[in-house]
């Protein structure tokens, strides 16, 4: 593989065989992908897939190891929309994967309102940014900061796209728990089923799961809450299982 | 203690001195009472607390036990009101406990709308109620059916009562999560902090509690959770300190 560019590096996916092109300078994926991977609903066998504020297209690569619908990302960076690119290229995912270089709050009309099962998001995850973290790492600061989409915008895109009663799943900083819930109450995407991520036994969670329907009825699920790490430093035995799925 | 009706009997509640009546025909408390009464913010010198759907009063006996701050309990049935009142006397609370009896959708002046430092509810879960079960004891129907305060009632006259940057603290079930989090933030009551309750490891929360702020600032944490009961069938030993205070 020759493309790498700068401190680009590959990383494997723990559990599974895709390779992964990141660099720790303009996007390294998380843990908050993969366990979003893991935990979205998917149909299995056919079916159209969206994921929103791709990065380097970590998600749509795991969703790939679960379904066999297409999968269309969108990112607003070219250095990162190329990078997906080239990880789709890289697990010879060309025939199920497809990323578009796009604002998400301008998409091409390719992508079709209405038209997904599923939309899928890891977006920004805070408010704002200083104009000295912008300047120290732009890659870095859009991707972690409401810099491009506001999280108003995230919900409303995923309700616009979404098919009737097809599902919308996010990952977040439990910060934003309520804001979450109430934009997706607002853009009729019900809440319905929901997990907490604890790093340790005794402290508070740091990462929240939740998917809701389009125009589904009101009820939500509360989840067994996931532990990362045992008081031995360790990953526990159950985060191991949905992480590694081992 | 010779004012005991029917089928009343005396119970202790674990980890305090108190004594409560209650009545497995017309209302006995339930661990989500006692929770609630334990993770609510509460002031401790001094100031006014509101309990909303009281019952027997539960919850102002053991908040008595964490504050010197006066209570206020309301209770819309008159058997229940009845039952607090004597629990009030039987612990000797005459003091620092009130119990009115009214309808939360019309409460008396003497109750004042926003002078509470904290209003609690456990209200009633359910959102329908079938002819049979009015039939077959009205009771129970009311305290736990939505037959006269809806969720949205709740939430609304608790942002009355309480005084701004005052707090609101609920219990419920976790199905109703996210219309509790949407009214709150409709009726200005941020939601600050959040715990699930799990009955076993593994198994799905069933049991809320979370707190609010009167036009508080966005921002959610999620305490880590509380599982009650252990493999071995057990209280956990994490539940028992919240519970039992041991």
């Amino acid at each position: 593989m020759d493309n790498l560019y700068q401190d680009e590096r590959i990383d494997y996916i723990a559990g599974t065989d895709l390779k992964v092109i990141q660099s720790p300078s303009v996007f390294s994926f998380s843990i908050d992908a993969i366990l979003l991977a893991r935990f979205t609903y998917l149909p299995i066998q056919k079916g159209n897939i969206l994921d929103l504020c791709s990065g380097n297209g970590v998600i749509p690569l795991v969703l790939s190891t679960r379904t066999k619908a297409t999968i269309t990302g969108v990112e607003i960076q070219e250095r990162l929309w190329d990078m997906a690119r080239r990880n789709e290229e890289l697990n010879k995912l060309n025939q199920q994967l497809h990323f578009e270089l796009a604002d998400l709050n301008q998409l091409p009309p390719s992508i079709k309102k209405g038209s997904f099962d599923v939309v899928t998001c890891n977006p920004p995850y805070f408010e704002t940014v200083s104009e000295e973290e912008k300047n120290k790492n732009l890659h870095l600061a859009i991707a972690r900061h409401e810099i491009h989409c506001s999280l108003e915008d995230v919900i409303r895109v995923c309700s616009q796209y979404v098919k009737q009663k097809g599902k919308v799943t996010l990952v977040h900083r439990p910060e934003r728990l309520s804001d979450i819930i109430y934009l997706m109450k607002n853009y009729r995407i019900e809440p319905k089923r929901m997990q907490l991520v604890h790093p340790k036994k005794g402290k508070e969670a740091n990462i929240v799961l939740i998917e809701g329907i389009k125009d589904g009825s009101s009820g939500l699920k509360c989840l067994p809450p996931l532990t990362v790490y045992g008081l031995d430093g360790e990953y526990t035995k159950e985060f191991e299982e949905v992480y590694i799925g081992s």
